[in-house]
This record gives C-alpha cells, structure tokens and sequence, in this order.
C-alpha cells in the first residue's frame, strides 16, 4: 500500500505537485499515548493515516478532556495542520490510542498547493465539512443525550472498534472520551453492572448484554 | 453600498465568474422571526448580509434549541448552502432575528465557481474555519462553563448587540439561545435579579450593575 493509491486526490494534482508531496513526505512511526498535536504549539502537518488510530480532544483549564473525534485507517488528520488557516480559533490535541503509522505531509507545502489548485482545497472544504459534522454530532449528544446514554453509545462504539466484547479500558478514560469525572462513570458503571448489561473488573468492562445497551441508546 | 465592494473575493473572480454571480444575484429583505434555511430540507444559497442580524440554531427531537452562532452586517452565511458540501451531515436553522437585506447567490452558480476557482474554496475554507471556531468554542462553554456564566455572558452580548442595558428580551428566548429550558433562565433571572445585578420587568431584562455580570462571566 503506497500513499499516491490512497491519498484521495492525488490524480487530480499536477506532476509537479505531486513531486513536492512526495519529496517532503515523512512516514513516522507513533506509539500509543503519543501526543503528535498539542493545541496551538506546534503545526505538525498534514497526517494521512496509513494504520492506527487517533483520538482529537480538547482540554479545559482544570485538565478536564473530551474527544471531539476520532480518527482510523485511511482517515485524514486536518487539525494537526491548523495554522494552515487564518481563522481556526481554536486548539485541539490530538494523541495516538494504538501504535500508529502516520503519513505526514508538511503543512507549508499543503498549503501552496492548495493555494492554487482548486481541487486540493475543495478536498480540503470536505474534510473540513466532515469534521465539522462530528462536531456537530458532539453538541446534540452534549446537549440534548443524558449521560447514561452517552456511556452506553461509547461502550458499544469501543466494542465495534475493538471487535470484542471485554474492554481493556478504566473509568479514567471513559471520562476523559466523554468530558465528565472518573466518579461519574464509575457510579454509572455500577448502575449499568446491577442491571446485568456489563460485569466490571480491574482495567476491564466486559459487555454481557449488548442489546440491552443498545436499547438503552436509542431510548 | 454595492455586492462588489463587500464580497471579500470579487476581485479575484475571473470577468465570466463575477458576470455569473451579478447575474443571479438576489437581494432579498426578510423580516424578524423569518425562518431563512430550515435544515436539510431547502439549500437557499449563500447569504451575505447587507443588513440586519441571523441566528443559527440546532433543534433537539423534543423542539428544544441551541443558538450555534450569530451573523452581522457583511457577515457571510456559508450554511444555508450546506447541500454544496456532501460532507455536512448535520442540520442546521437559520432565522432573522431583526429584519434583515440579504444578497443570496444561488448555492449552484456558488458550487460551479468554487470548483474551479482555488481562490473561492479557500474562501470558502476560512469562512468555514471561523464556524468552526465559534462551534468550539461553544462546546467549552456548555462543557467548562456553569449556566450563571452563560446567562452572564449573553445579557453581556445583547447589550453590545443592541447597544442598550435595557433588553427587551423573553426567558424563553434567552432558554432557547443557551439550549436549556425557560423554568431554569426564570430561576438565574431571579438569582441575578436578588443580587442587583439585573432588574426584571415584563418582556425585558434590565442591567443593573455590568461590572458584577463581568466578573461573573470571568469567575
């Protein structure tokens, strides 16, 4: 697999700029926990993820986290590039979940091909729009999807990434996805193991009735 | 005051693309309360504001709203063309909220120059980045930020907005901007109300003592 068959326009850039991309491009190697993004500090470039998988957060001013998306194999890392544009406001941190290998294209040479080829920054127009809806998606659950809903959507969205049904994952984390307090989860763990939908031990949830979980979702 | 001096690209339109947009080009005045672009169900066009003042919300299943961001004079209004971008899988409202002159183009004349026109999807791109920056920074103020805050916050905003201390102004309208219920704005009123920040009347919320609404805003 070579990054000219998976980048998703690259037929559509000239010869001359797809020898630019591929004469900065850097193929980096990450392991899990690694934090490639940290907020306005750095401008790492454009990431096209060969296999891995990444998680975009934000933080508050007390530590507090939630994850705005996440990000998996073929997918498109367009904030790690963010001074790419004038008007990104904001700052995320993306980290690595698993050991990842990331293709980077550096955010200099992205942004003049992008300045003048129009198919590059519509590409770039529909990345943006697809982040934006998971964004979007972000504030309906915030706002208008109690909590335990909230947990049952992400023990059963972690099932389907990990294709099983025990979760090698604390309550840490689980707050840390969902922009709430360890404590927080954990009662709502409990609740959710006294119903009989998971069984809980250490560093693990284990998902006994995925059904249960599921109408408990949509509820 | 004419479209061509206030569209942020018109000079880097070719003759034929800047022929195309005057030649479709709508201005259409729209009262208070019009509802503008309703979801996905209509793709108006791109707005821009000649006048006047937009607001985009998002509606829950139950009719509840939340206030995404606000448009002003030369404001530009990319999501009432959301069926340009494939990407946007979200729907979002938009209503006048004080009578309003909108030039609209068409969302197809719009899509067609943007194709071809790297200059206009870059545009384009920071006109998104800046959406994207208000709906982050919104997601911090429901995750970090206590609703006293918020309420604080928004009489703040409304006074600039209308350059008054006197606002006239329904709880239900204020619930509706911060995604939260009438009963809840009732009881932060009175709170506020009983601290001499704010002095409540019928219709209208009067400010009393700024600096204390600051100082909450920034606690």
């Amino acid at each position: 697999m070579d990054f000219q068959s998976v980048f998703p326009v690259w037929k559509k850039l000239s010869a001359m700029q797809q020898k630019q991309i591929l004469g900065s491009l850097i193929l980096k190697n990450v392991k899990k926990g690694t934090l490639i993004h940290n907020g306005n500090t750095d401008c790492t470039g454009l990431l096209l993820i060969k296999s891995g998988q990444l998680r975009a957060y934000i933080l508050s001013d007390e530590g507090r986290e939630i994850t705005i998306y996440r990000l998996f194999d073929m997918d498109m890392c367009l904030f790690s590039a963010s001074c790419m544009l004038n008007s990104i406001q904001f700052e995320i941190s993306i980290e690595a979940e698993k050991d990842s290998d990331l293709w980077v294209i550096p955010a200099e040479i992205y942004k003049n091909i992008m300045k003048e080829s129009a198919s590059i920054a519509n590409y770039t127009n529909e990345l943006m729009a697809s982040r934006f809806s998971d964004v979007m998606w972000l504030i309906e659950q915030i706002m208008w999807k109690s909590l335990d809903k909230r947990v049952a959507a992400f023990l059963l969205e972690e099932s389907s990434i990990e294709g099983t049904d025990k979760l090698s994952i604390t309550h840490e984390i689980i707050a840390n996805h969902l922009g709430t307090h360890r404590e927080v989860i954990t009662r709502m763990l409990r609740y959710f193991q006294s119903e009989g939908m998971v069984k809980l031990s250490r560093g693990a949830v284990i998902i006994l009735e995925k059904e249960k979980l599921e109408k408990l979702q949509h509820a």
